[in-house]
């Protein structure tokens, strides 16, 4: 079963995903009849289409390190995908996103449930409450569906505190994203750290790890693992930064300037205040967070940022990453095949326009 | 190791969650120095002294189906706080509660960080990003405790069913109780199957389960322990219901009256207004989910509550549900020990004032 294309890793991921949905779906109608809307919201949520990056790195790394095609381990890849649900539907609500891979955030769209219902208090704490809970079981259920995969008994002791690992630096990284916002100075060595730990490693490095751990133990691997997902991980996070300001909202399903909006404090954002104007970085951090930031105000955000450079040195330092991820996948002498793959996730991490 | 007495159980759980807690605050410090309040304020809320319920009735679940006392069963057990850490955090914020376990809830204790810190934007976004994240955390950590206990592999694989349906069952319940409030209706029966989805199963059926599968395999006992702590259960919240309207504030570490500036649609107030008057009726409804209700309100509402018979009827329900699970200790043919120490249990469960 399940050979090397991505693109059959990824209808594998996606199957074991709507069968694992169905099923939980079926368990939250027997709990009781209410919970049809949650099992609906969630069930698309998962469905809707996200890239599947986490779970084809994982398998992606499984493979690369010499194991075969097996389903158990793509059901095991498929979990890191439910972590990442999870951390969407809480990120959407922590950032008050009101869309996601064009479907409305989770709170959004249980804000709407209150309205069309009629139901009584505040729609905004109905639509957060739904949106906390909903993530919470996005989160148990990673853990439900990867030990419901056939693993032998060491293979699931090797991934699993890696797996935790992962979990535990996401939700670090999250936080010091938050509080990078709230501290509000940009500076490029600190944005760069939050980068790589919110999104970085736990994107791409860490499912290799987890995936290569799936087929044995191997540290000179896991060190080739790390000199191809670092970098390339960086990289991911700051084509998703320029995303998040240059984006085009009908491919990203976000609005346009929404890390303006958010406040967000991205190297991006870093590398235009080491060289704007003070009337410029005065301007960019007035806009910063702003909630109500008009298209105009981000036309403007834009402009700044591209004639400081920073838009320009963004794009050289993710061809250099690339350049790096790809030179270590050279140095690992992986079959053809498996190069193949990591050459073309690598350019879909680094190229992709949402 | 770790003998039959309540006590010392109780000292064995807080001596895991004290190592455990310690180990990943080291990690979080690992991480980035910015995480120390993270590992602060978690740590202090595990350990400020929760009942360790779940645990407790888990470790005594296990010893009550012929395990012998085994450290790493009682690590697993202590696992279960880690769950209930989590939807304490997560509903507090839900809720908007201020305090909990006689300190600030996490949310109110980042805001307070926000503002000595000096930081930007919104306090209340980033206290309640901070209780999100924290939440998440300690929901993953407790899978990564439950991981790390030393279980044979029969012990674990059938422990961790009974882990992922008891954390689904809380979320759902936990969605039903939101909803309730949302719907605005009180209905008897619809109350307490709330009740027992969000607390009656979870706090104590569950535990009892999950204990029973570290030890053997044994459906006959499990029905002993669902006909021993479903009513005990559905005691204990009731319980609680009383405690949020009558409790005393010194003593349960929450303000006076928070489940009706919550509008919580308990079995209390539904038995209140099937019994009130159409004018009493039309007072409760006004001040359920009132966030700024005085305390000449509350005590209002306690009058009115009183006066209804309900508190009567609901200490009688309390009652007869304490028989029916100490009929079934009965009948479970437990040893003496054993025995006496479920009943000090479902004592502690049923007539604590915090």
């Amino acid at each position: 079963m399940a050979p090397l294309g991505i693109d059959e890793i990824r209808a594998g991921v996606d199957r074991n995903l709507t069968d694992f949905v169905a099923d939980r779906s079926k368990s939250l109608h027997e709990i009781d009849p209410h919970l049809a809307p949650v099992a609906e919201a969630i069930g698309e949520y998962v469905l809707a289409g996200g890239k599947r990056f986490r779970p084809i790195f994982a398998y992606l790394g499984y493979l690369g390190a010499g194991g075969l095609p097996n389903e158990g381990v793509l059901q095991a890849c498929s979990a890191l995908e439910l972590v990442h649900v999870c951390a969407l539907i809480h990120d959407d609500l922590m950032d008050g996103s009101d869309s996601r891979r064009n479907l409305p955030s989770i709170h959004k769209r249980f804000e709407a449930l209150h309205e069309s219902a009629g139901y009584q208090g505040s729609q905004a704490r109905f639509g957060a409450s739904a949106a906390i809970l909903l993530g919470d079981l996005a989160l148990s259920w990673s853990d439900q569906l990867l030990n419901q995969a056939e693993l032998s008994d060491q293979a699931r002791a090797r991934c699993l505190p890696i797996f935790y690992s992962m979990r535990e630096e996401l939700m670090a990284g999250q936080y010091l994203d938050v509080l990078a916002g709230a501290i509000g100075k940009s500076d490029r060595e600190r944005a760069l750290k939050v980068a790589t730990l919110k999104s970085g490693r736990y994107s791409i490095e860490r499912p290799l790890h987890f995936g290569a751990a799936l087929a044995n133990s191997n540290p000179e691997l896991d060190q080739i693992y790390s000199a191809f997902g670092l970098p390339l991980g960086q990289a991911f996070q700051l084509r998703d930064d320029l995303l998040g300001v240059f984006g085009d909202p009908a491919v990203t399903g976000k609005p346009a300037g929404d890390d303006i909006r958010e406040g967000k404090r991205t190297v991006l954002i870093a590398l235009t205040l080491e060289r704007a104007s003070t009337a410029e970085q005065a301007e960019i951090n007035a806009c910063l967070g702003d909630e109500h930031l008009s298209l105009a105000q981000v036309e403007r955000v834009r402009a700044i940022i591209e004639k400081s450079g920073a838009r320009h040195e963004t794009e050289e330092i993710i061809a250099a990453r690339f350049q790096d991820a790809s030179l270590a996948i050279e140095a690992g002498r992986f079959s053809p095949e498996i190069a193949t793959a990591f050459s073309k996730m690598a350019l879909m991490a680094t190229k992709r326009s949402s």
